[in-house]
Formats: structure tokens, sequence, C-alpha cells
């Protein structure tokens, strides 16, 4: 039998979340207690102002994504909120929010921005966070992130190095835009937090706008059904 | 086929939530993103600090729920985070959370306290929102949930009206406590909450506790196994 | 702490299902080994050979509807087999595979035939079980079904009324067919399968198809994007 | 937008799988109607008796793995049939049911049993298909599994490469018998079916079980709540 034990929080009388009474959690910010749950103490002024800027910039991006489509869909099948909601979320795979996690992984490792690129470049790989279908010169949202991040004196290491991958990978092949997902990378790892939450971060900014789609979805008929052809024998 | 429309969102160089810019929507709180997304409109600064208060107060409840239980128990099988988080979400049913959305159906319905009470008094069902395990006399979260929501000069009929149910139900049967269920869910209505969206909101609050459970499951051993009983024949 | 006690099966040496050691359910066809896990008991030769068509006429039914989308989807984020499997399945609510316990439950109900449609056209329901959007004088997969159990002298009183129902229906409002959901719904019900088994039926036979998508999705580009219209302001 | 094309199914008045009529796959065995789905041909006989053996093997395993768990734990929840079975899918991930599938990847590689063996034991990892808690000698469902594949004239190349990776582990290290898994791999393999598919067959296996225990935990009492410890600060 497997034993439950956690250093995150305790229900009843005396609740807390890392340490903290739930009845002066209840007095913080929503991003501010997300921030105390995840890394065991309270940010700084700055830091919480940064933080909510990284979370409301992902809290939802148009109806046709992956995660969006799943969740209506299962709503339409006859389902409750809950249902909904966790079919939206397991659409968040490495495909979709991905590559936040593995730009983390790469700026805090201890490879050098140079290395990094070659690898890359000789792997044949997509480096996260560099290039967008539509921005050639400037990628607004990461520019916003990244004026903010160094307004707040938060930008570091992590910012440059992420500005030196795009240098090195603009000499060996192409110049292309720093994009969103490697300015919030590169800002999350100057906060702090690790890749291992790259994800979870991603699924909690994200949540809100699946939730608004399947209330949206409840008001359309049931079962949806998509144009389907077989080309089989 | 369907068709994919929304009001909420859009995504590309033009990307909207409810008709305010993406960059716009990055200098705003996280909690007055969320608002924003789900109700169309931004909230006041007063319905900011209480939606605030609303959201921190469900972050998270120790380890021994059905939602932390399930998502930790499938990150132990051997999974990646969107998977384990949307398992905790899947938990959320019913009887996990259930109790503020069935009492904000009752509290924004044309029924009256008595009536609702003698409802359930007549059906033998348990009148969501009052009653708890521990407290007797007050249950410390309610009560600072309403003081905080009275002198923000938010509180309204809801929460007249689930006080009158306390009431009503202790004239008729015993008296026991507004929890803090029934406060949320008071207080919710007050802010002109609909009901279909009781579930949704507490899923966003409690995300992140989720997310926090997966995140320390990673450093337990995998495979979690319960100690079972066969007792057929 | 919750106790976990089972009267279905056992782990380990002395593995059992339903008291059938594990080796010797090895020996068992695959669709007689669920008979007995959900049953109890194994089934009879002519019991096995109806089961095994009610199995295999829901294994798969094209590519547009709510689980095989919803499962694809997924897979395209990113997601290993395990995770888009259970979003296919999640889809299966009250409106993907709902009508046969809906079916179920009014045929294995006290009321008669003439009360059940009476009580459908009062209320303005659709009757589970009949009608059918391309057949107007049968659908060829219910009568195969309701041929086989008629052979298999497994045809009962749940058929029977079945049958009375489209016939009261034809009398008071519109001559429609007896679907195969009415069929499988009144065949599984002269089986002695309960309702509450009924989605469980219907997921046990459908995983195969939801299986064999993903695989098939493997195989496609990543991130499918449906094309989306925001509609707001 | 996407398109929706798929070689495996139809549905409607012309509904096919695999090119096989909806009508006449409704006359197949279940076991054999998910071979076809897979693989796109029909299986020969002895095929036939030796996948039944496979599916029936895996149908259930007691009731404190972590897929019953999971899905117990949901439906308590207070959920439905469909969310509670797909949240005890989504447990099986690597660690569950994870080792068929690895163990077909090493019997499918151009590497030796030699090579393999050397590579696992250099990287200090676990070789799939090989050791158990409790047998020392044999594997008692392992050894029935092949010994059928033998009488049916199936068992080939993979189960003579998993037999020598047995050998020289036993050579190089220790003797240790040839699990379920690994017998299951083997077999599975040698009956042409590829990799990727592992982990689906043993999902399509193991619903019927995860069905099954949703079913009993709708008779408990809901809302499971495990004994927690909070060890924090």
């Amino acid at each position: 039998m497997t034993e439950w034990k956690t250093e995150i929080s305790s229900s009843g009388e005396d609740a807390v979340i890392r340490g903290e009474k739930l009845e002066q959690v209840m007095d913080m910010e929503f991003a501010d207690a997300i921030w105390l749950l995840l890394k065991g103490e309270k940010p700084g002024e700055k830091e919480s102002e940064l933080f909510n800027t990284i979370l409301s910039s992902s809290i939802d991006h148009g109806v046709g994504n992956p995660s969006t489509v799943s969740a209506r869909t299962i709503q339409s099948g006859g389902n409750d909120m809950n249902t909904s909601v966790a079919g939206g979320i397991l659409s968040l795979g490495d495909s979709h929010g991905g590559a936040i996690e593995e730009c983390m992984q790469i700026l805090q490792s201890e490879k050098t921005a140079r290395q990094i690129v070659e690898e890359y470049l000789q792997n044949g790989e997509k480096i996260p966070g560099i290039g967008h279908k539509v921005y050639d010169d400037v990628d607004p949202r990461a520019q916003k992130m990244l004026e903010k991040a160094e307004k707040l004196e938060l930008s570091g290491e992590s910012v440059d190095k992420m500005k030196e991958i795009k240098t090195v990978f603009a000499e060996k092949k192409v110049d292309l835009v720093m994009n969103v997902d490697g300015a919030t990378a590169a800002v999350m790892s100057d906060l702090g937090w690790e890749p291992e939450l790259g994800k979870g971060f991603f699924i909690i900014a994200r949540t809100p706008g699946i939730v608004a789609h399947v209330r949206e979805e409840m008001d359309e008929p049931d079962f949806r059904r998509e144009k389907g052809e077989y080309v089989g024998k």
C-alpha cells in the first residue's frame, strides 16, 4: 500500500498551502497563490507583475487548435464540464505547448548558445523559440514580454542566451524572429522556474480558455460530425 | 462538416480575447483576464479583489482527495504532465466540487429559501452549502469570504438568500454552519456568474494544485500499487 | 483511508477472474472472457455467438464522429496511444452511444410499451431505438441482429416490447424503423445485461476502433488545425 | 482546415471495416474483427486461437494497480462510465503495460540477443520481458502462452530471440524467468504485430476489466478519500 505524503498542502481545520494558512492565501492574488503553491515561497512585487503577464499571454488562442477542438468535440458527445475540459488538456502534448518546455531545457543546460545551434543544425531539427509563420522582423508579443522583463529588471542570463541563439543562428543559417515561446521560456527561466513545470504552467494558463470554449459549445447542437472520407479498399 | 465559430478569441497577428487585443490582455492581471474571457467584459476593481479571493480559496486542499489521488496515480503509470493533470480534472464530477454548482442553481432559481428547504427535506436530500464535518459555529473560510464581499459592497440577494436557507433549516431541523461552498456559490451568484460556469470556475481554481501534486509525484517511484483484497468466490 | 475490495479479480500467483484461474481464462475466447468478467459466469454457446455479433457490430464507424475526431486530434498534439485513446472514450457521453443505455432502461422498466410511447410524446422527446436518417423500411443491421437472436432462440420479452414500441408509435404518430441501437438494447436486455453496463459494453466494443484510428493518425502531420472563425465584437 | 481521410472504415448505408461489409463483420468473432480492423486482413484459424489467448490473458489483474485505482477514484468523484474508464486508460503509460511495447521493439530490431543484453547491462537498465517477483523457475502464464504458440506452429524467430536473451543474460548475470510480458511480446511479434500497436493491444485487452471495476465502484459510497499526511513546513 502506498503512502500519500506531501509537502504542498493540508486540508481541514488547519489547512495550509506551503505552510501558509489557507485563510491568508485567500488574501493573495490568484497568480501569487499559484507562484507560492508551485515554488514554495511568495513572489516579489516585480516577479508577480511579470508572472501575470506570462499567464495572461497564453490564456486562449482561437477556436481551431487541437485543445479547443477536442474539448468542444467531447462536450458535443453529451458530456459535463470536467470531462470536456480534461479532454482539451489531454491535447497539450509535445507538439502543443511543448516548445516552451524544450526551450527551457536548452536555456538551463550547460551548453553554450553556439553549441546548441550547432547541435540542432547537425540533427536537422527546428530550434525551439525562434521563427514565426507571420512575423519576419519582430514578434510583438515576444517583444512586449522582453521589454517588460527588462523594465522590471528581471531579465537575466537566459534572456541573453536566447538572444545569442538567435544571433548565432542568423550567422549560420538565416535571421529569424524570437517568438513568444522563446521569450516565455527565457523569462520563465530567469524567474527560476524549472523546465519540469514548463508544461504545467502552460496548462494553468490555458485552462480558462478551454473552460470558455466548452461553455460556448454547450449552446451548440450535440454530436459534431466532421466530413470524413473512406479511402480504403 | 461542422463550422468552428467563436465569440471568444482569435489567433494570429490580430489575436484578441473578447475584442481586446492580446497584447493588451498581457497587461492585465491573470484573474482579470479570466473574468474578461468568461464574461466578455472587464471586472471592476472591487469585483477583481473578490474574484481573486474566490479563486485562491480553492487552489488546493491536501493530498487525499479524488482529484489529487487520480492525477498522481496516473503520473505513476509513467505519464506526462498533461495526461496526469487531465486525469485529476476528470475526478471533479458531481460529488467533487459539484455542491457549488448545485447551490448556485437553487440560489438563482425563482424559488424562495423556504420552498427550497422544504423541497430538500421532503426528498430527504442534503442541502448544498450548509453543514460541515468539523465546524459547529462558523466555517472560518465562509465567514472570511462573506466579510470580504460585504466590505467591498458586493454582497447581495444571493448571500441574503443563502443566509435565509440556513435560518429556515435551523427552524425546521437543525442549526448548521454555512460552509465555504455555500459562501462561494452565494458570492459568485451576486457577482453575476451563471451556474453553468460553477464547475468551470472550480476547475480553473484547482488546476494549479493538481499541477503541483503531479510535479511532486514525479520524484516518487513509479507504479503506485494500493493494497487490494479479493473477496469474490 | 479507503479499502480496496473487489469481487472481480486478484493478481499474483493465484490470479483469478471471478473465481476462475487466469490460466484457464487464457483458454477462453476473448468475448467469453468479457462476459465472465462482467457477469460473473460463463456464457452458453448460443449466448456467446450472439454476444460476439453485438460486440463486432459496434467496432468502428468511420472517421467523422466525435470519438474518432477527438482521439486523433489529441494524438496530433503529440501524445501517446493511451492518452489519445482515453480522449476518444471521453467523447462517448450521453449523445454518443447513450441511446443504447436509455433504451435498455425503458425496456427493463415496469412501464408498458404504450405508456412509454405516450410519455415520450407528451414530453416531446425522441424515443431511443426507433428512427433512422437513411432507412425507411428496415435497418439491415437491426434486422440481422434480431434474426440472429431469433435463430438462436434468445429473443425474448425485451425484443417483443421494442417491437411493440415501434407499432404503438406508428399508430400514434409515424411508422419508423427499429434502428441498430434499439435492436442492440433489446437483445442485450434479453441476454440479461443491466442498463448500468450499456455504455460500458459500447466502450469495450468501440475501443479497438479508436486504437486503429490513433495508429493511423500517427502517420499524419502533427498539430491538426481546423479552420476557425472569430465572430465576436 | 484538416481533411479527415481513413483507410479503416466508413459509416452509413455502405459501412465497411477494411473493405469488409459491416453486416459481414457482424458474423465474425469479436477477436477476429479486432484483428481485421487493426491489420487489414482476417486472421487464420490458428492465429485467431492464439490471439484470443493473448487478449484474455490481460483482461484484468486485481484491484490495486494504477488503472483500476484511478478509474474507481474518478467514478467516486461522481462521474459517468465513459469518464471513469477513460481515466483508467490514462494510467496505462510507460510504466503500466509499457514493457510489452519496449520488448517488441528490441525483438523486432536488427540487434542480436547478445547485443541487446550487453546494451542493457551497460546502461544499467532492466531488460523488458525477463524477471518476476514471485517466480524463480517458470512463469506459468508465459509458459502456457509459449506452449500454445508452439502447438499451433506459430512460434518463430521472436520467441527464439526472447529465449536467447534469457540465456545470454543468465550467462552474463543471473538466471531469471521469461515473464508473461516477454512471452506476449515475442508471440505478438511472431504474429506480425508492429510495436506501435503493443500498447494499443494492451488497452483493448484491459478495457473490459476497467469497465467491470467502474461498475463495481458504482455501488460504493462516493468521494473516496485516502489518508494523506502533510510533511511540509
